[in-house]
């Protein structure tokens, strides 16, 4: 059964690799979507996003890596989908994943949140904890994958 | 009694419209008082909030809607009012919403925050959630009074 | 307008007490109720519970003290109140709370639960605690009122 | 993909109901399984709550009710089964079911959990609410299917 | 500096064996305080959670291991220690923790709870967690030190 | 034990301070280190933060009052400083300080972060509200030292 993982991915750390690993084994195939319309400024545009998700996911099979615009509801609609994929590593995760999943479900009906629990090791990890380690000098080697960790030095350091 | 229904409602949603009625039942008169100082860019001025909560609530009784800046405290004391109305949806507002009410008993003794939990259908409901949504395209009809949706489509989209 | 504060109130502590002075400056009267079909074995009897209730408040005003058993939905209807008054300490009263005022609500749909902050120093305060730690020997003077802490060293020394 | 949905189910709820019909979307076949060796006296036996499940999901297709004793780790390994659904309702469950959901992970790699949300009208919904307010004379005809309501009533009251 | 860990150890977990090791780098001497008077049922007595722990601790240097009865402030008093270490793993944990930190504070003013954050990987164990998976036949290894686990099976089989 | 106290400090409040007085007795000395780098834009600047924090601990001993740049965990690393401290107000600081302390043991692992609770009186104080509250008129008199809050009238109000 098809399911999509959405994210901002900016960038990927072992959190997000590791929920991409468990959830090929359960879907199929596996969409990542890099949400591409984010108010928010990303460090990495959605290009280098999608690069860096597809280096480190190559190994993996049935997944596919894209990007998307506006509602997920809409994208996840048009891709015939009906399974979304997240993560949830702590309390302070679940009311907003709560919020998202019943919001969606009520946009959608036959819409699906499926969150798998990060492993104990990944709980601390977030996209702007390794940003912010990085930036002040710290080694964030076993929070990320190789490829990521090299692009955060050269898009920080230079 | 008198009470105060203190907020944003940057716009009104279906939630804020059932706490006003609930509260209207328990307290009279209820002033519900839009929050007219607030740091944070506002979509809609401080007159179209008025505006948008005198239309969605002309059915209910022994209701005032108006506007303050500054301190609550200092508003309620002003109005010699001692009860102020909150809504509870969920735990992420736990925290900050006794902050304030025990801040604000800090300041004014006599001072009471009375809460009203939100129904299950309205815990997901926010007002940055509804702008959101609109915002990417989606339908919000089932989160907003009808005359919000409309003021939020025209606004958003032209 | 006619409120109920239901309870267990084995025994009654100064939270407690806290609730039950800034909810009778709300509503008149107050009716405090003593829950009496309690599954859980009670330190005090409910007769008890009630006389340590009527000495503790004998200088608050427009309060009544009674007991219920059965659905508290059941008693507020034969009683024609529609306010239900519960004290919020901590998170940890959060989702209990919660699910029974919704459920009230769900039983019964003109009830409404108003909930109360606790003060800052009786967050930690709760009938539980103040027997435990009569028990081993500690000094709760400053947690529950005169009449308790003696009919406490009482009931549990003899 | 097979999944287990194990529980006590002393009695189904509506939640439960609802997480059943949208696993069974998801997954092929969703074994309900019945927690026989549970610790805690249930007021319904083993061969009862199956009995109810069976009546009360016999519209549903792809799934088999049955019970298990010892680990849920080995229940699943004898079933080459690898994913567990769990629905989760509110605050209060997340500690727990994180908890589980990493115990089992670490007794047996390759099994995952997979938590689905309960939708807001069955977030306040638990099986002890419901035989508590049955007990004490409520109705909770909006709670559980129909056929585990007459079950309580006769269980309870007879 | 002189400080007390104090709890059950019914039985030892790696989870406490890391905040020992922890806490005994940072105070001097570290006291192990087993709790006597629990009213909660165990399944090792003092003697034996006395002994586990010493066996397990037996290579950490400036440590002491005894029981006490009653009041924790009262030990605590007694043996002219002010500082009581307490490890934290997850949120349920946190009401409970605080409650306890300030009521020890409210009985003894000069008492500080310090907590130290258990590591992810310890956050899902429990002593209570590793009785029922050993009596469901699971293994526990990695949960509880060596000579724990076999005294947990020799208990838990014969 | 060397023990450092990090944080904004923009600026001290009476919640920081209790923190402050508690940990010099528990370490010698404490550090008290400003954090410099921050992204986010302050009130005070560090020289004013660190001016504050002197005259308001002028009267406790073996303490230090200093500033960092870059990570905690090089800063301490530099210091020959193994103990970090750090206040806990309230849930909402949990999931952001166990992050923070698990990343930290995961950079410099000889690392810990001991945490104190904040005393009942100081849970809704936080440097951000008595910001706001000055700003909107409010007096914080019994929020922040006598110099902070002279310090913050003179900055707000000229």
């Amino acid at each position: 059964m098809k399911a999509v993982y959405p994210g901002s991915f900016d960038p990927l750390t072992n959190g997000h690799l590791d929920i991409i690993k468990r959830a090929a084994r359960l879907f199929d195939p596996l969409i990542v979507a890099v949400l591409g319309n984010s108010a928010k400024n990303t460090l990495f545009s959605v290009e280098e996003r999608i690069e860096l998700l597809k280096e480190a996911t190559k190994d993996i099979r049935k997944i596919e890596i894209t990007t998307f615009d506006g509602l997920l509801v809409d994208f996840m609609h048009n891709n015939k989908a009906e399974i979304a994929i997240r993560g949830m590593r702590a309390l302070s995760d679940f009311d907003y994943e709560f919020q998202m999943a019943l919001t969606n479900k009520g946009l959608y009906d036959r819409m699906e949140t499926v969150f798998l629990v990060s492993k104990g090791e990944y709980t601390y990890i977030s996209s702007s904890l390794v940003k912010e380690i990085t930036q002040l000098g710290g080694d964030v080697s076993n929070m990320a994958p190789e490829n990521v960790v090299k692009a955060l030095w050269k898009k920080l350091k230079n």
